[in-house]
């Protein structure tokens, strides 16, 4: 697992495929930007990125302590988009 | 869409499932990892999210142009898990 790699390819005239190993999702914008609303959008997934992160490290900590047993773990990660600049995010909680 | 949010709840013993507005799909680890594989892993959603962000304003920089037709893009991102620390990304390229 030294290196890791994501391809993306064009899927119609706004969204892309994107293949992760033998894993493949649909990469659009909603109308509101553009897109056709075919999956998330690329800020999206990277709060999905982040939050992933975070649960996987997390249930591992938990798995770790045979005296704890924790269900139902839910997180959500936000993030505003600037005014000023149209894609600029910045996370505002988690 | 001034604000961007993803939930993720437990899904099962290793997954957990992403929901973006209307979208889902499931975050997992490789069998290399410790998870079951059903699905991609946070690092790399992050190089997803790179590349998804990259392809549609290539795509609309193009689609600006009246004078221009391009098809088949196809980019890969890539990055390298340090050995030092097992969570840690380099891109290397795009």
């Amino acid at each position: 697992m030294a290196e890791i790699a994501v391809t993306l390819k064009q899927h119609d005239r706004t969204a892309s495929l994107a293949t992760i190993r033998d894993h493949q999702f649909v990469i659009d914008g909603p109308e509101a930007k553009g897109g056709h609303n075919a999956g998330p959008m690329g800020g999206e997934l990277l709060l999905a990125s982040v939050g992933g992160c975070f649960m996987s490290n997390l249930r591992a900590a938990i798995a770790a302590r045979e005296d704890v047993r924790v269900e139902n773990i839910s997180l959500t990660v936000t993030a505003t988009l600037s005014d000023d600049m149209n894609d600029f995010l910045l996370f505002t909680s988690m």
